[in-house]
């Protein structure tokens, strides 16, 4: 998580909204990235989406099979159903998101005995850290208008 | 519909899982895409996802207000937050996905009140041909293994 948050502080200074996100397999870190929505111009390109897709590119894989997630956010109903596509074994989370969260907070995308969505998944890792830099964001953000 | 359902057709024809899908915008086609999963070795390059994201860029904005989704089969639980990350006005979809749907069949993406997930939809349009060409497509595989 402490890489995924390394991801969210650079998002951060991009003015990106700060959320990181990395993917592990054995132990390794294959891929990690931060939300580039402001960048692309493309409310699609969240931290999840853009690992995923470098991940899945780095293993020439249809499948992250044997892959754990690790991002500072939860993740939101696209990115749920982003992470269930790939088949990411785990995901690991950190602040909690009460207006979008796809896991715990808005809906349950993978509490619904549902075989498409089943991931594994813990909450609240690193929670202070990851919840700390998101309301320092959003205030400055605030301050600045 | 019925440019989604070329574009599934389309699809089929590539190998890919027959699903098409369009975007309009006063009254006229912007984007059109079906699904690229096997052809990008990418399990996230839904016909939705493609759309919006065509849609986008042809735009030049970062959202797409104003603009309604026709698409053939129900979408997953991703593309429901795509479309609403990209605030499509309208979502029409044709056949209903039972293990998947994230609009009313596996999930209620859209129903449970919230600000950020409150797309307005329509179910079933033109329910028949495009859930035939999904059937079709499906027999076909079956018999070829």
């Amino acid at each position: 998580m402490a890489a995924a948050l390394d991801m969210a502080y650079l998002a951060a200074k991009c003015g990106e909204v700060p959320v990181g996100a990395v993917i592990v397999k054995d132990g390794e870190i294959i891929s990690a990235a931060h939300n580039l929505c402001e960048a692309n111009k493309n409310p699609l390109c969240h931290a999840e989406m853009l690992a995923i897709s470098d991940a899945l590119d780095k293993l020439g894989e249809m499948r992250l099979c044997g892959c754990d997630m690790y991002v500072t956010l939860e993740p939101c109903v696209m990115c749920c159903g982003a992470i269930s596509h790939a088949r990411l074994r785990r995901l690991y989370f950190g602040a909690y998101d009460k207006i979008g969260g796809g896991v715990v907070s808005n809906l349950h995308c993978f509490g619904n005995n549902s075989p498409l969505y089943s991931t594994e998944y813990y909450c609240g890792i690193m929670e202070d850290e990851c919840s700390a830099l998101l309301t320092e964001f959003f205030e400055n953000l605030r301050q600045s208008r």
